[in-house]
């Protein structure tokens, strides 16, 4: 196959590279993009540039902002007493959909994973240990995996005096008993509610 | 909904306007491109930047190109002889990824369409007729829409003196008889092909 032109091939491969996007996708993309919307196109070169130039870590909560503390950490409206502690920043905007925490959060670089050499100080957990002094409450919203449990236990270890929580586990709402895997089944067995006497 | 950023969330609004991208996977990509791959995040910034400032039409046969001539038109191996007519670059690209046509193209600015305001003139139809001056044999590869024929019609009533041919119409490889169109049924009844006396 022939391209009609370098620049054009270039684009092609450098869309692909976004997640979920492959050839086929990236050539209506770039098709798009320079034939029907270069000014969008133009924007999307723009923000992209002045992202990668000007983003850089909150110094407290660790997530990108262009600020020195990001518009969260910043917000006097947010209460200081709660901190969720999040893998991700797609988890941070997962509880900002859906409104249920006004406190702050601090988010990992990931989890502790030795398999990975990835230690405490990797993820980040110093910082989060330094993060937690004027705290009453630390939750965690970490995966239940062998990972998950680990970092959790690390800084349960760490965080002597202060509340720690996690999420409660169990059967999710609208699943299908019968779908669900043996682990969840029995963690929600062990941690079932009494609904009468 | 509260961002952690604004310049964030402008990323992820500009890749909104890709074709196929909605709020959740432009957040995934936004993501990824900052936080996993920001050396390809600042080569696709590089690659659209380039591309919306050299590219620009091929000036045989109206493909974008940063040449005066496509990468196809330029190409001496590339017999001069046919002409294959199609409506967008993206129907270009189909034909060489079969490998079916070792001729050049014309690429029409979409289909004439009076409806919207579109007459020969606008999809380039004066430039198609120079362009087959030399050409021994134009073949039309439209859509078989109202705006399909009536563009083939003018281009034919255009050219005459000159051999134009269009696709075969038919049932597809593969296809299910059953579920095909009328219209497409009545065609391949219309032009059946002979197998023995």
């Amino acid at each position: 196959m022939k391209s009609f032109s370098p620049l054009f091939e270039r684009l092609e491969k450098s869309l692909q590279t976004l997640p979920g996007v492959g050839p086929r996708s990236a050539q209506r993309m770039a098709l798009s993009l320079l034939q029907r919307k270069p000014e969008q196109a133009r924007e999307l070169a723009s923000a992209l540039h002045d992202a990668l130039t000007t983003l850089r870590e909150c110094v407290q909560c660790r997530v990108l902002s262009e600020t020195e503390r990001c518009q969260i950490c910043a917000d006097p409206a947010r209460q200081t007493g709660t901190l969720l502690v999040v893998e991700n920043p797609s988890q941070l905007l997962a509880f900002e959909r859906a409104g249920l925490h006004d406190g702050r959060y601090f988010v990992l670089k990931g989890l502790v994973s030795p398999i990975d050499g990835l230690g405490p100080d990797d993820v980040g957990i110093p910082a989060l240990i330094d993060a937690c002094e004027q705290v009453q409450e630390v939750i965690l919203a970490l995966s239940s995996s062998v990972e998950g449990e680990a970092t959790a236990q690390f800084i349960v270890s760490r965080l002597q005096g202060t509340r720690v929580t996690r999420l409660a586990r169990g059967v999710p709402m609208g699943s299908d008993i019968e779908s669900l895997d043996p682990n969840t089944l029995g963690l929600a067995m062990g941690a079932r509610e009494s609904l009468g006497s």
